[in-house]
């Protein structure tokens, strides 16, 4: 990674999700770790700060989160979509132990106060702490958790804002059928008179 | 408006949040009505499609919404976008009884299977009723609703596929501060081999 990491204040965080993006989710627990994407994340509350992330009962990733209660979700550039693709189409414990970082190709480097990894070459992250809520995850698949850090490539997003140099650097929304949206451009709206 | 909105099956309608847009939320009880507007609004679930939706207590919509246990979705064009960030200015509790869709500029129409309106001009609206979950509700502010009824434009959206023509189809994403992106470019992903 050519930039390191900057904190991004917690009261910001939701900023780094508001708009939507894909995530890829991280997890480990023990010797084990995972990642895998998911577009079901959203921001809960500002401060402090919460998300939700829906997490599918099959998928080794929910193993690794019911072990640990915690999670990172880090938003890959479109420069990663490929293996954001992956990510989500292959599952950990189909590996047979292989780590799926590296069957993929992506690097991790650590986080600051959970035992997940974060993905080298993602926009931004966000570590997060389950507040356990069983009657969501049994029922749902529906984790509520807080904000304990959130990073961003200084370059691509900083002082509460996104700012994209180029198409490469810009976070991704999914679609279906390996078919995503680009962040589009950005617009500043006046609101009209109220009658 | 211009086209008749075409209904889209239930199970594809997930397909409409998927990429996080803003969404307008509107409500009604009695002969009372409401729209706000409402980053927080993802899929949980795709058959029955379900959503999540944070509305905070402070807000009318959210009496309307414990009142009635329905709420609309709908997704505002870019050329709503002015109107979009009024809706979340205002509070239709400080209109004194006046109606914030005619005071925004809002046009609607009667949706199929709840009583909240409908606003036009969208590019895809979905009819939901609260799964009663008053832990969440009250503690997160959390609404788990099932999908009912989805539409879209036809022109927008149509089998199971977003297809803008220009600019002001688009559906768009809130930042802060009154700058949104628009839903950018589209792009295929094919799956890196896995080593």
């Amino acid at each position: 990674m050519k930039r390191a990491p900057q904190p991004v204040p917690l009261a910001k965080s939701y900023l780094l999700l508001n708009h939507g993006p894909v995530t890829l989710v991280t997890s480990a627990h023990g010797e084990r770790r995972n990642v895998m994407s998911a577009s079901w994340a959203m921001p809960l509350d500002f401060d402090p700060p919460k998300v939700l992330l829906v997490v599918d009962r099959q998928t080794y990733t929910r193993q690794l989160i019911d072990a640990s209660g915690e999670f990172a979700l880090n938003l890959p550039c479109r420069a990663l979509a490929d293996k954001a693709l992956a990510a989500g189409s292959i599952s950990g414990r189909d590996l047979d132990g292989s780590d799926k970082f590296s069957r993929i190709g992506f690097e991790t480097f650590a986080a600051s106060r959970i035992a997940a990894p974060l993905v080298a070459g993602c926009a931004a992250w966000l570590e997060c702490r389950v507040l356990p809520e069983p009657a969501n995850e049994k029922r749902y698949d529906l984790f509520i958790a807080e904000v304990l850090a959130a990073w961003a490539d200084p370059e691509i997003f900083s002082e509460g804002r996104w700012h994209f140099r180029d198409d490469k650097q810009k976070t991704i929304h999914y679609q279906a059928g390996g078919m995503f949206f680009e962040t589009g451009d950005p617009f500043e709206c006046r609101e009209p008179a109220v009658q």
